[in-house]
């Protein structure tokens, strides 16, 4: 018999996923084996073609597979806005939103406090080669609202300090359709906290 | 620009897995090429070596590598007993709980009664094919306790009414450790239901 059989070594490997545990991975796998073998064949496929191909944006740091992402590329966007977010997710989410026509970096990780503030995740010295010599006049931080974004922004915040950029973060307030009765305590306080007057 | 790029073709193809959407697999993909390497390439190893290897037990029809599995080749098992289970997830459960001496049938699938109880998709033919000329005296049907485990229990139970076997099925009622005020009513009922006569 062999160390491990070749079932026993895709279900350790889908592991590697975020949030599978033992017992999702091994429904994985045997759905791969049974139901999605064209599926699986396909993941295959990409997970090859990404692994060779993927690379980072030369400009903002995201994923891409030339030199510049598309964003970067796109001449109309608005040179002097710079918007900082965590991972590729949000610049989709972002570009969704549709209410940013700046440019963008991207950390590709974050400040862990719980972990001591290791600056090793992010892309900090990229993010300075970004900014030398460049047209960027305004950096928005558009961070996470937990306690790792926090700890990112507060980290950026710091590092622009003495810096002629225009900084901001995203703000802070009640969800678009957000009840009081349903958000919670911190939300709400920040809500009261930071409102906006209106005459 | 390329159709489809790199990354969000292994997002799309990250979907194929059970319970994984849009925004899961575009975090997995941005894990897997950022964060995890070398586990990407091991995913990458063990689905290939998976997809090249992985056959089915020609006795119980489980994933193995060879022409039988470990449980069929160990010739200490009690022939006589033969527990049929939906997938080989549960044939891992019950050896964990140590409670059946005997062998084991894997349908590698369960008859769906809201999709008109299609019986494609359960290794009915196998079965029957697996129980001729054999040892076999009594069955255990273990499927799940769910709409579609009780459908393919039912199935089974057809299939064996003329045949000369003894037949049974899992227990129902109250889990161990169970505390009747959070248990749910069906399961309370059952338990109830087959109450165990004690003097």
């Amino acid at each position: 018999m062999k160390p491990i059989d070749a079932f026993s070594r895709l279900t350790q490997a889908l592991k590697v996923l975020p949030n599978v545990g033992p017992k999702s991975a091994q429904r994985m796998a045997y759905q791969l084996l049974q139901h999605k073998r064209d599926g699986a064949e396909e993941l295959l496929a990409a997970l090859q073609q990404a692994l060779l191909q993927v690379r980072h944006c030369q400009q903002c740091n995201t994923f891409c597979e030339g030199d510049l992402c598309h964003v970067c590329a796109d001449e109309t966007r608005a040179q002097t806005r710079l918007m900082i977010v965590h991972m590729p997710a949000d610049v989709a989410s972002m570009e969704t939103a549709n209410c940013h026509d700046g440019l963008y970096f991207v950390l590709m990780g974050q400040v862990n406090p719980a972990q001591g503030m290791d600056l090793s995740h992010i892309a900090l010295e990229k993010l300075v080669a970004r900014l030398q010599n460049s047209a960027v006049e305004e950096i928005i931080i558009a961070t996470n609202f937990t306690a790792e974004g926090d700890a990112t922004a507060y980290v950026l915040a710091e590092l622009f300090k003495n810096l002629p950029y225009r900084v901001s973060r995203l703000a802070r307030g009640m969800p678009l359709g957000g009840e009081l009765e349903y958000v919670d305590a911190g939300t709400l306080a920040q809500a009261v906290y930071e409102r906006r007057q209106l005459k």
